[in-house]
């Protein structure tokens, strides 16, 4: 069988937004990050919640022979229970991360760019919807901005090209299974 | 920071369906198969549509050291206009990878199995429910099962652990924005 390979005619970055409460968005940031290295493209994440618990991810990245670089820059889920550090820490931290983010830009070493759980941050307050939106207002034309997390900000929506909604039918969790290696984390 | 190590008291294979018509369910199965391959585990990724148009998780797999597998069996989109391929031809290599299912499946290798866009070939009557439903009632207890595609059966979803939907928001491609490596392929 003849294997088409698609060309576009005009390489274009793309802002491309997934949000939603369901499972699969981090999972799917990854897949691009996947499926991007596959194109020998470059490509840096930048995790702004986790950072506290180890998630499979980490290590998988590693294997993609230098590919991908990967920064969890989050100390977890700010004001969830049981989590130890105060508001003030955790900004701290995202605001470092999005310093980061800036000077990984300007690097001009990446085609892709991940700000993983960036809805969040934003929604937790740890970023402001200015600097998102600077972020957004100033891509180099070819790079593609990966969004994630949960109750995305309406600005940054309409923003994006692609926005995907990832919606809960079920989860595991909700029959008391716990998280497992591999699909969960 | 102290980084905590998950390890659940029981591990247990979840059968995860991410259905829907929005972007990001293959891409969703690449990510779960690169965090897999980061805790070590194998993973098998059949692929029942895709087959006639390189994708960049291809030859991102293959950057995985081994962990990854995967075959793509198809001839592309059964029905969809331009396709040169008869409904039988893709009935018969939808069969033949349901054949590649169970052989990779009793060979007891792997910790992961994606069966990439086999909602849409049951869909399209390329693989029958009874089938489907005969790999998912003889799963070895520790074997993750990664459903995708849209237009999952009610029947797969009820069986499921973990169910997602993925809804378009919004698509590049309804921009006239060609589709882009990396992101769409």
């Amino acid at each position: 069988m003849k294997i088409t390979k698609l060309e576009p005619k005009k390489r274009q970055g793309l802002v491309v937004v997934i949000t939603g409460h369901g499972k699969g968005k981090t999972t799917s940031a990854m897949g691009m990050a996947l499926r991007a290295a596959g194109h020998d493209m470059k490509v840096c994440i930048v995790q702004f919640m986790k950072g506290d618990i180890y998630s499979g991810e980490w290590d998988g990245v590693k294997l993609l022979g230098g590919q991908v670089e990967l920064t969890a820059t989050g100390k977890g889920f700010c004001g969830i229970q049981g989590n130890p550090y105060s508001f003030d820490e955790h900004r701290t931290n995202a605001q470092d991360a999005l310093k980061l983010v800036d000077e990984k830009i300007r690097s001009g070493e990446f085609q892709m760019l991940v700000l993983d759980e960036i809805n969040n941050a934003l929604q937790l307050k740890l970023v402001d919807l200015e600097q998102v939106m600077k972020i957004l207002d100033n891509l180099p034309p070819e790079l593609h901005l990966i969004l994630t997390g949960r109750d995305a900000h309406p600005e940054v929506i309409e923003r994006a090209d692609t926005v995907s909604e990832v919606r809960e039918i079920k989860h595991a969790y909700r029959k008391d299974i716990e998280p497992q290696p591999g699909v969960d984390y």
